[in-house]
């Protein structure tokens, strides 16, 4: 067995929106000033792409490819890290996903449960990742755990029990769940060299305290900076600076729900913040208006110009 | 436009199970006498491919394009109607399966509401289908309504509002819920040409009450004579022994239900019951062991034979 | 063992509201016009009170037994069944209610499972079930299923098992949910002296195909006249003419759903159509803003003058 | 209005089971040792009685009454805090116990939200909780938060949204949910004479990162002397230490859930580690086999003997 190499995912990884053009095709020229605007302006050095902020169920096989080679290509000698989310309802499109994702590069693949038919078991789940690793056996693996999307509600902990006798590759973990007690013992059932991502950015400073080595969000696109400022305070102990930022997160957030906050308002949001021209989401989703998004990027200004 | 030709579905659609080999590769020899079993044991004239049943998301664009080919080769004239269905996450894969179907000769198609990420509206929804439609727009088009399985709880009533506008291909639905207020709209709403097609087998008689047309199931695959039988009589007006039929298909549902009841032992029961081999699920499901299918399969002939 | 002497309840049974003063206090004097109403207006001849359309939790102990006194007393000699609701958080209130109803005369007391602390099983709740009938072993019990409220989703068929043997003064049920393979097997498996009692009155139809025997419900107390005729279509074997009075009905709770549909607007709806006082609900609920009701009101005397 | 004058919970509070004979009534007399071992051996010095763990909604007005009296009495001098939880379904049973409470020299009432009738709006719950605290208007009043029990998913923060103009005794929030950005935004928003208390145990850590001053829960009655590390090692600014030991208490609550853990086995394990005669629990809830309880209790031994 090759042994993984990839570097681990630590930090700030900003899960990325899929460019579109205003007809909602692939709109591939955006994505090299998308990775420049992260660098220079959020201070992110990592991705994470194809996943659900970045509609990949929404995506043909052939889609996710185009994108997943333009993130590696314009990453490249500039990211740290470009994790590609390979996860599909089916297991072959999966699997050659996961092969495309080696050959191009990346820098480790992620996997979501597949949730139309449900794993009835952590162990249904983790024969169906393994066979999605097998794959691509030298990608660095991250299971990704998204109960209020996927409704697979069992448990992390359970999944990665012994994973790495099955998937040799296993890396870390995305948990984009609220319960604390199941990611709490994912990190203690961790080796060292596993990345323990915390994926709901609202509530980061508890995760940080459970032993979260690194985050994925969405967020991370556009408050980037500010919860980089976050992770440094925590890091020094100084929990009231901490505190302070995760508050505000908070704030922006509690605004945007009120307002009506969805997949399609985010992606709406991160074009006014950032300039970028990611056009509308993909059916089922419906655009946002843009005086709802101009509102929210209103309101993150005067929060964070607070600061 | 062209206007729609296809019959209109009714009476007991067998919404069938993907035949696949024991390494779980779709097996195309098994669908010829699949359909003779249909017809010959079951009564069943009509069938519903690539659905829930037959695990559609489980399988590629490709595989779903090459069983299509196949049960409607297969059917023709030997079964009334060849609904496939062609939902899917993505809408271009969606759009790509309906033209498909219109290419092969296929009686209609239908399309489940995408899951992953979810219509907020009746609206989003609409227009989501519409597309589908649009793609292939001398189909006739049936809307999938499951929401136990997608967790899209839109009323289907709203779902219907004005659709014939939007899809003049519009025919029906098949409604697989326990709402009957919600089932009842619908047929309230309906024009006469559309078929209202109710999915939950065990609850059949109080749909049929409630103006169901017809049904689409996958206990029709073993059950169907049983349950034509139910139909006929309520159609004589006998609801005694309507009632007593439907009773038997709820003891025999409960005893599978007690036993541990998904779509891999569903599968496995359509085995033991046809002698066709239809080989396993595809993961995430798992197997169903053997003996399981069995008992209920004997507990099946048990309460049948008391008919 | 006394035997249960008590007839047994079909047909429509008004689920009735709690007259309250515009100060929220319980008002006796309008129970006796009440149940005229019913009867010259509506037909309907049996009632459930203390329920959950008459708020039975947002009582007192004592207040639910001045209440019980008083609905028993007006409709003796009038009434043809009085069954009290008894259930309550605590066993020991519920017992002392079941005594005391036996005490008055009610013709039968019904329980609704525990919903803060649930029963775990079948077996916990017919326990629970059994320690309050057997505080008032002579009066008939009917076992309340309304799992949407409750959040217990044990299956009623599970309750009923050997139910006869814990609870000889076993009489029937009431089952206010939409599963009608649990309510059918719970029909299968009757006595034919139990009253099996359908809860959800838009769907009333499917359930009286299912082998209903009699229903119970908030809108009885308005639309008993209406829906009496549709159950009487349905005993002739008139579906057409059941259906639609049954539709009728939908598009009535349709609009008032779209409206915003609860406890208090149903109560206000009652007041409006009946010119009985009412009164508020209690807290939490929240009086509904009179037009809200009026508009149903008038929407309910448009569609039923199409009758 | 009279100023409160009762001192702020903070620190460890647990929240107490109800000690019941064998034949489930209340027993009052092991009510004085239960303090004592409290204090003694958990260093716990604050109780939370008749709520949640006390299965204060199984319990009769009356009982609670006496167990309250009892609470406070045997208290009295040397707990720091008793806070009497004296939510009900009723409004006016809810006033009753708060008054009496008062009476009795309670150092604060808490109420949960109603669960059977449920509050439509947090503007709704905010006003069925003034109409209990105006019964008792000097007694500091804690809102209590338990979505998943009561299935209200009002967020907090707006049910704090101007409380103190409504409840001018208010005092704080026990809030057990796993929102931490909800908490997090209670935190931003409450004076500094609230308490912000947090009452899921196994996700403590990260809740006072978020700014928790406090916690009740139900396993401070057997882990309290643990968790006072856990908490006073974050004081320090010792993060590993702190996460060490909220490792150890997810460790022992896994290996709980695992077996099987609700109530029941929550009240037999406290029997079982404090040696105290806490009697069954009452109907709904069905008494846990010994051995299970022994089997938790050993593996806490074993896991906190490693500390």
């Amino acid at each position: 067995m090759t042994p993984v190499v990839g570097r681990k995912a630590t930090g700030l990884v900003a899960a990325t929106f899929t460019p579109l053009t205003p007809e909602g095709e692939i709109n591939l020229s955006e994505i090299r000033p998308y990775i420049d605007y992260l660098l220079e302006q959020q201070g992110v050095k990592s991705i994470f792409v194809n996943g659900t902020t970045g509609e990949g169920m929404s995506l043909t096989v052939e889609e996710r490819k185009l994108l997943a080679v333009e993130w590696c290509h314009q990453g490249k000698n500039k990211l740290e890290q470009v994790i590609v989310h390979v996860g599909c309802m089916s297991l072959k499109d999966s699997q050659e996903l996961a092969r495309h994702a080696a050959e191009i590069g990346a820098d480790g693949i992620s996997v979501i449960s597949p949730s139309f038919f449900k794993p009835a078991t952590a162990d249904a789940l983790r024969m169906f990742l393994q066979e999605v690793a097998a794959a691509a056996p030298a990608m660095p693996f991250y299971y990704y755990h998204i109960p209020a999307v996927t409704g697979v509600n069992l448990r992390s902990r359970d999944v990665l029990e012994g994973i790495e006798n099955q998937i040799p590759s296993f890396q870390g973990l995305k948990f984009s769940g609220s319960d604390l007690m199941d990611f709490g013992q994912c990190v203690s059932y961790s080796p060292s060299h596993w990345s323990l991502l915390y994926g709901i950015d609202e509530q980061l400073l508890g995760a940080l305290a459970m032993g979260a080595n690194g985050a994925v969000g969405s967020t991370y696109n556009y408050l980037g900076s500010s919860v980089n400022k976050l992770v440094s305070a925590f890091d020094k102990g100084d929990l009231p600076k901490a505190r302070t930022i995760q508050f505000q997160v908070q704030d922006i957030l509690c605004y945007a729900i009120k307002l009506g906050f969805d997949l399609a308002v985010n992606k709406q949001l991160m074009s006014e913040v950032s300039g970028l021209a990611l056009g509308p989401p993909r059916l089922p989703l419906l655009p946002c208006p843009h005086p709802k998004a101009l509102s929210i990027a209103q309101r993150l200004q005067q929060i964070l110009g607070d600061q």
